[in-house]
């Protein structure tokens, strides 16, 4: 982390903190605590597996409160698969550090991430409890941020100011993982903090709204993991007249919300496990939403597609190849494929003489690839990440 | 081609023979025909692809009557995505080769494999018909097979004989493909021949059947070619009493067919694009068939559960997550995981100590993965490849 990027990632009333409690070897940072100095609505967003990590299915408990006060979160072991034992342990971190922190331990969240099957070192995160309390500072996020860190090649944050109700909101998030899926399956975790004053119940309806577009848009591998994580704590302390059903302001704080998570995203992608580019798939003019993301998760899980894109292939055969294999009738003769606004496929064919501008376009960071259905109005964007020797290295040598 | 298969591979009243026409560079055989001495019961699966190539238009079309008497196949050229033009080519290979064999057209079925996008050289084609014509030799089928294969490492074959009605019966199928799909969507072709006597519409049942179990459950990539054709000829000249609807011999020659389309299935897979592993996946217990397929479909296609087969790691934690994410309700402590009769995951945890059995049966050429879903009485089995270094290299770099 620069020190520039440290000095301005602070937002009102939150204080973080980062320390190694020696979950990992070599002392790197693995234990992170975020903590509002008031209790603040609270919202989470988590993953649809049936085979929740016990951290998520305290939190999923615990948030329907739509109050915390505190997130512990560690790196280097996910307490996922670890049966009545694993759900013990998630309960005493956070009363540990309840304790410490002298607030009620229903208003902590716990995330945890790192190798599956194992169970927590429980005394280790109990005994590193002072420490971490005893860090907390206004300036610590990035130190939270680190030690939420896997296979993460860099740091992903996102901060946000705006002015809502004459006040100024910072709005900041923190994120992990590279993709929808990690090694282990210790993958996302997302935490934002706000000093908006926002109704628990509208904080969830704006996260839910704003997760779909950005962190439900995004793949590695289109794979879900056990621990996905997203949680929004507000604390209120920017004075703000409190967003409610109806505000006016509603729509900038959710457009706010989305901006960091979009931010978030997109840096999850781009350290996608051995990625190269970000693919951005556009699939308009669908019958329905449900179908033009349908068709976008098909062409952006294509292992064909993603290996071209790493090999600078434009390879259109494989994207209308995916498209077409999903049992959605699509007129084969109307469809039309763009990379860069460049046509390669339409008339039921390929477009002949435009391999020059392509070669260009294949060799840059990010492509957009936009697909035409030709049957209706609906969109859907995603972005992706391509496929690489290091994604296979990454996940064929990461053992459990 | 060993001399030893060649000449046991002989199918009573077919020949067959494959040419150089010159479609692909370097002189390699990319011409193939197969022809039965008399007209023949035939039946034909296809891909479900929207976007299908002109050959598998025209042989959908011509299949309909269930009669046919050659199939010509190319390599080195999909006709795919051609257009009109493409169907012109595909119609002018089948009349040029007929005119040859003096044969009624709408008795020759194409087929076509290769790079996509481009017209098929049909004048190469044409020129190579009497060379074609000439070369047909009962032992032909192997230069047959040599000659539709692209990025096959081996050939691929298989003949079964059994005895039907007091009359010996012979069943032979070739295939290609490196399984789902191949670069350029080549992918799977596959012909059989029989001698055996059968009603054009119950082959066509029997093939639907046969298939279902065997190369509908195999996959390399989860990819779907826009050029799949698996074509069987029956020539009636093994002079059984004609296998009809409720036929004592039916089950007998499903059953040879069904083998035959295993072996062929099985090389597939095996020869996945940069395959190091076959991995056998049975769901069982499952509330459906369709349930149990779609979770072992979700586990054979996981690009995290097909390295970690490469990297030998029995990382079952992304097995379980695959099975997790489908929205199906899992009974989470019942689910039970096994490699080999080896438990893995059971009453919701890993199971600790067999660490050095799974090191074993890591290093295999080929897994079997046991999933026990504990909801019901049905399964499904698939075969699935690993995904490697090797598939990218293959997928980055086959440029269209």
């Amino acid at each position: 982390m620069s020190d520039k990027h440290s000095e301005a990632f602070i937002v009102p009333g939150f204080r973080a903190s980062g320390v190694s409690a020696g979950i990992k070897a070599g002392g790197a940072l693995d234990l992170a605590l975020i903590f509002s100095e008031v209790p603040a609505a609270a919202a989470g967003v988590f993953t649809t597996n049936c085979f929740k990590a016990a951290p998520v299915l305290l939190d999923m408990e615990r948030i329907a409160s739509g109050a915390a006060q505190a997130i512990l979160a560690n790196s280097g072991n996910a307490n996922a698969a670890t049966g009545p034992q694993g759900q013990r342990n998630a309960r005493a971190m956070a009363k540990a550090m309840a304790d410490r922190l002298k607030i009620d331990e229903k208003l902590v969240l716990v995330a945890s991430t790192g190798v599956i099957g194992h169970q927590l070192p429980i005394e280790k995160i109990v005994a590193a409890a002072d420490k971490l309390a005893a860090g907390l500072r206004a300036e610590g996020i990035s130190e939270a941020e680190e030690a939420i860190m896997t296979t993460d090649r860099f740091p992903k944050m996102s901060l946000r100011k705006g002015r809502i109700g004459g006040r100024e909101i910072t709005l900041a998030g923190i994120a992990k993982g590279a993709g929808m899926i990690e090694p282990a399956m210790a993958t996302l975790l997302c935490f934002v903090m706000t000093d908006a004053a926002i109704e628990g119940n509208v904080l969830n309806g704006c996260l839910r709204k704003a997760v779909e577009g950005t962190l439900n848009s995004i793949t590695v591998d289109g794979c879900m993991s056990t621990n996905d994580t997203v949680l929004v704590l507000a604390n209120g302390l920017a004075g703000n007249r409190t967003i409610r059903k109806g505000s006016g302001s509603l729509v900038l704080f959710r457009e706010m919300l989305a901006g960091v998570l979009s931010d978030l995203g997109r840096a999850m992608v781009r350290d996608g496990e051995g990625a190269t580019k970000i693919v951005e798939i556009v699939v308009s003019e669908a019958r329905s939403t449900a179908e033009a993301k349908k068709v976008a998760y098909a062409i952006a899980n294509s292992n064909l597609v993603k290996a071209a894109f790493f090999g600078r292939d434009p390879n259109w055969g494989r994207i209308i190849s995916a498209a077409g294999s999903l049992g959605i009738p699509l007129p084969v003769q109307d469809v039309e494929l763009f990379f860069e606004g460049v046509p390669l496929f339409r008339h039921g064919q390929g477009v002949k003489g435009r391999e020059k501008e392509l070669r260009k376009i294949m060799a840059r960071d990010e492509i957009q690839v936009q697909l035409r259905l030709k049957r209706g109005e609906r969109s859907w964007r995603i972005l992706a990440s391509d496929l690489t020797h290091e994604y296979v290295t990454i996940n064929a040598h990461y053992h459990t």
